[in-house]
């Protein structure tokens, strides 16, 4: 993945790996170790931990399973290898988790193939192989990560630590968590209290309903707490909660490709009835507020918009609309200062210009004064 | 499209349209008219209409804007065109309308340039608009259509008189209706009721909030009912409701696409734990009841399946699994009587085989005893 700093390959079957020369131990290493990753049957893994410890390295991440998600002696294992871990002054992820990704470093400790391109978002997850199918997804898309962690068992480092890391790390704009236990709740809650004040922190929580509960006591082996009571002190807090991955990305790109908005007031643009109809019913489901339009807005609008056209918000411009007339709505609600992010609606219909509409847009964007403008173009070919 | 009966254009200053002969008025045609589709000025409809009447036409399609939804005066207008209509026994679709497609006629009396692929699916928008974006996005996407219809102003052929007429059509499956205003509440539930009996009927429903009805009411010139209470009877009656235009079309998609299922009990298999508990977290959400295996099926799961596999329900087949095994899970799964449906997850891993477990769950669904399958698959280019 391009990293620069050296890496030691320890495998006491191999005397070389990837042209790298290989040790039978990290003690036969010279030079000092910051962070060791373990990749071994879980057995092995205490004797490892032991040696990673006497050789001062810092910090380990402990890729193998076998530990607190396999049952009572798993759990006994995992004490042993905290005990070790701490005996030596080291921090571990893991166990039974996917490693690390940092696009800025650049460092990719994971199973990922491939790097995702560098971005802003910083993507913590409890699970190990959901982390792995989005991060193939991202890297389909084009969405910029800066980081990846996959927490495993949490046995040391939680999501508390990693998202307070993530926090004050300038490369990331936008924290995304999926999370199945939180074992610290008031911990999290304050944590993230100062953490989204400072940046937005988005949270998909797995096991909400009961039965999932159970999946994922099976799963992780860890106690999984109210929803009802997450929810509440998330929205105190700040914290954002996706219904899904879909979501928690729509959330993270929006954030991450736009500023974010400085106050409430939305306002619609729409070539079609339906569509408005349907964007101001999930507005006011999430608790969004449309923008009530100043005098001049509206005077401006009904005298350069044709008679049939909605003034009000949403602004219908009509299933004629070209770009031109899109572009003179967006400006108008833009200049409006109740307004302070702006949703653009398009369906195809015969005197449509998509690419010409998407174009004004792009263009407005940059006079836009730091208000967010999100855009949906519904259809398939013609869009 | 490749209308198979006879066309006559008419328009008073053309001779010929398309290569057909073109009349100036519908009295100059000798022959009888079955439907008459009208796409002229407000201000001329009524006179065509009543000329329509005259010649014995049986239904007008009116696909003119610049009545209800203009306000007063274009109230009094539909209310003089539903007069003549109902004197000469004429049924109306529209105005205000983007007309009909039925791609088993075929007949595309629509603005949609190109037809839809043959299919299952029926479809009636109170919104044109979101007709046209729909229409472009199935093209695309290869969704089977049966019929789509525009329903406009509904000056008198309303949701109800389509939905009977897709309820008797054995070329329609699934009956999908987008809404804004209900005016005849009680009579679309009876009838709702009686057609959600042979196939499924789902309703997303624009004008949910009060903002939205307020946007609703001033784009159909409608009354928009409480939410609530359609909420609640449709429940009753049998009729899905779905909260997206996506919402929509998944349900569409899975119902012509796969059988139904005979009754409660789904099973999930998975290869990774987040997703799965994501998956029974959404089931407990929307009511959807997981299945208990049998004690047979529990002890094969058990015995064939790797000891740190999960054998409840979500089945957790590992990280490592390949076709073969998620073709035993799967296997199991739909031998078991207390399944009727199944949900197979999938995020790419190491050892993962998107393709060939694809293949494995189509060969699978073949033997399946009619019982639907639906798949995940989680990621990017992987899978």
């Amino acid at each position: 993945c391009g990293y620069k700093g050296k890496i030691f390959p320890i495998n006491p079957g191999a005397e070389e790996i990837l042209s790298l020369r290989c040790y039978h131990s990290v003690l036969d290493v010279r030079e000092n170790i910051d962070l060791a990753i373990i990749a071994i049957p879980a057995g092995s893994v205490l004797q490892v931990a032991e040696e990673c410890g006497k050789k001062g390295v810092k910090a380990i991440i402990v890729i193998s399973a076998g530990f607190k998600e396999t049952g009572r002696e798993g759990a006994i294992l995992e004490k042993q290898l905290v005990d070790i871990a701490s005996r030596y002054d080291m921090r571990t992820q893991g166990p039974n988790c996917l490693g690390v990704i940092d696009t800025s470093t650049p460092l990719n400790l994971s199973f990922a193939v491939t790097m995702p391109k560098a971005g802003k978002i910083g993507f913590i997850s409890q699970s190990g192989a959901l982390g792995t199918a989005v991060l193939d997804w991202v890297i389909k898309e084009r969405i910029g990560f800066s980081s990846f962690v996959s927490l495993g068992n949490k046995a040391d480092l939680d999501e508390i630590d990693f998202m307070e890391a993530m926090g004050g790390d300038d490369e990331i704009g936008v924290i995304l968590l999926y999370l199945e236990s939180i074992e610290k709740g008031q911990k999290f809650v304050e944590k993230a209290r100062e953490v989204a004040k400072r940046k937005p922190v988005i949270v998909l929580k797995g096991g909400t309903s009961s039965a999932g509960a159970k999946a994922a006591g099976s799963h992780t082996g860890a106690l999984v707490g109210s929803f009802i009571a997450y929810q509440t002190a998330f929205r105190k807090v700040g914290i954002l909660l996706a219904e899904s991955v879909e979501e928690l990305f729509n959330y993270a790109v929006s954030f991450t490709e736009q500023p974010l908005p400085e106050g409430e007031g939305i306002a619609i643009i729409t070539n079609a009835g339906g569509p408005g109809i349907l964007a101001t019913d999930l507005c006011e489901k999430l608790g969004v507020k449309l923008a009530i339009f100043s005098r001049v807005t509206h005077q401006e609008l009904i005298s350069k918009l044709p008679p049939a056209a909605s003034t009000g918000n949403p602004i219908d411009v009509l299933g004629d609309a070209k770009a031109d007339r899109y572009r003179f709505a967006l400006e108008r609600a833009l200049g409006d200062e109740g307004v302070k992010a702006v949703i653009v609606l398009l369906t195809p219909q015969a005197m449509t210009e998509s690419l010409a509409t998407a174009q004004s847009i792009v263009e407005m964007s940059r006079s836009a004064k730091g208000k967010p403008i999100l855009t949906v173009f519904m259809g398939g070919s013609s869009v």
